[in-house]
């Protein structure tokens, strides 16, 4: 009998993953590091972290009713073909089938950040916030992930929200996708660190930037203040795109905290200061930074895993 | 035994009504001025066209089935109130009841551009293009509407899509809403007349400057690639954010025809240029200029009209 659930959130640096009932309540979970160097590379390191867990509840694959996984990239949700997966090293690979083979399981993907909004939208559904939610997530890259009506918003090409590659300024640095000034070559982890390499050496990340800026270094401030206005500016456009009820802000640059939101916080209240109509689209609680540090990736990933375990049917 | 349906389009200008059979196949349409004074100047001359097309039927308001009506200003629309329709000098108007109540016939109001989008999207529908669609109208303003999934994005407040009002220049000029460099005040019918009035005069319109830089004037030629460039990067926005099948410009200011599309498509081409996700998300064909001098949002409210028909229970 497989009364269990495997939610997975495979990240360009670690894995999360966890093991739950089939209403979802966490039994077990881990972090792992990705296996970026490519298809078989990432299969086993999912796999081994899978084992982990599976072995601390002394149970099998044999127990798994459904897999949900997140990766970051373009993913065809039927297919389970994941495209464009830079940071993993995958350009056109049957995740879902592959992995689905090894666990010997039903596995369904999604794109990571799509999957953290759903997991949002539906925890926050139950403080009923309302029916729409766009989840911005600012680590890697910069992207968002949208759900209106209570439904996932994917696009036609499941690209929906990537908007880590609209041209913010177009005299600005090259992107890795070729374009110039792309938002995520200014508000990212890496886009941060590189900013600031020219007066804070090459090992600098973006919570050393958010540091030196709160213990007064005036080049780190100025910086802060760069990625906060044009983050702000992002906000506000996703805010009139979508006219969504709730927007959060999370991913792995968040984790500075009061550093990293106070600043964006000011550069809000900076558009709403000249305009009615800023001041009734962005009142304050709008949009708002994720709050404690569970991942709602993994939320999304097992919703993903209960649905794709309701399509299982009994093989006896 | 009512029969007809009346299908209206208010515009800061002009005012296109359409009365048409229960199936929408229109019947007569007038096209009158808009008398934007405020709500009792709006609702005599909506009044006084719709009288005068019924008239050429020999028919009366006692014919009208229901009616649709799009309006360019914030709308909600289960109550038919409108808010912030600047140019028609609404600020809270329930448009929706007090039409309805002149012409004792059920009215449904929505956003002008959304109707457009809907109107759009259903008759491409014949064409098979797909679930989703987005319209862009450039015109007095600039704004979208969505169809995803075959269904209209409102968002929470009815503003989803309003992009006219999502800063492209920090340092541009003051907007009507507040804020500076709103990318209405860059493309947008008046905002090109008025970034060319230091050269061509203050009674120069869009159009003679899209005329001039056909002519080899200079001065004209460098406006339209400012115009262009930073439509295009809002067209390659919206490709992202939503990720609609098809993306259709249309509105006052494209009726330049070739003219105004030429230069958007040349700016196009530089995006896709030295990416090839932006080759991915914009191949040609995908955002395309809207064919034909019919309005879209004629379509559109005559969708809301059978929509509100449908709604209605005999009296006997």
């Amino acid at each position: 009998m497989s009364n269990l659930l495997l939610a997975v959130d495979v990240g360009g640096t670690n894995t999360e993953v966890a093991v739950t009932d089939l209403q979802g309540r966490v039994k077990e979970q881990a972090l792992a590091g990705t296996d970026a160097s490519g298809p078989e590379g990432l299969l086993d390191s999912v796999e081994n972290a899978v084992h982990h867990v599976l072995r601390q509840l002394n149970a099998t694959t044999a127990d798994l009713a459904g897999v949900g996984l997140g990766v970051p990239g373009q993913v065809h949700p039927e297919s389970g073909v994941v495209r464009l997966a830079v940071n993993l090293n995958l350009t056109s690979f049957p995740l879902a089938m592959a992995l689905g083979g090894r666990l010997r399981a039903p596995v369904a993907v999604e794109n990571d950040v799509r999957l953290a909004a759903l997991g949002l939208y539906h925890r926050l559904q139950q403080e009923r916030v309302g029916q729409s939610l766009a989840y911005v997530s600012v680590g890697t890259g910069i992207a968002a992930g949208i759900v209106n009506d209570g439904k996932l918003l994917r696009g036609a090409n499941g690209m929906a929200g990537e908007i880590g590659h609209v041209v913010f300024d177009p005299q600005g640095e090259r992107c890795l996708c070729g374009l110039r000034g792309c938002l995520e070559t200014i508000v990212s982890g890496p886009a941060i660190a590189r900013q600031a390499t020219s007066w804070a050496g090459p090992t600098v990340t973006a919570r050393d930037v958010y540091d030196a800026a709160a213990d007064g270094n005036e080049k780190a401030q100025k910086l802060v203040q760069r990625i906060s206005s044009h983050l702000a500016r992002a906000l506000h456009w996703l805010i009139m795109s979508y006219d969504v009820e709730q927007l959060i802000v999370g991913g792995g640059v968040t984790t500075a905290g009061p550093l990293f939101w106070e600043p964006v916080t000011a550069e809000l209240s900076k558009i709403r200061q000249h305009s009615s109509l800023a001041q009734s689209m962005l009142p304050t609680g709008r949009i708002k930074p994720l709050e404690g540090d569970e991942n709602p990736g993994i939320w999304g990933a097992t919703i993903l895993a209960q649905q794709v375990a309701g399509h299982v049917r009994p093989i006896i």
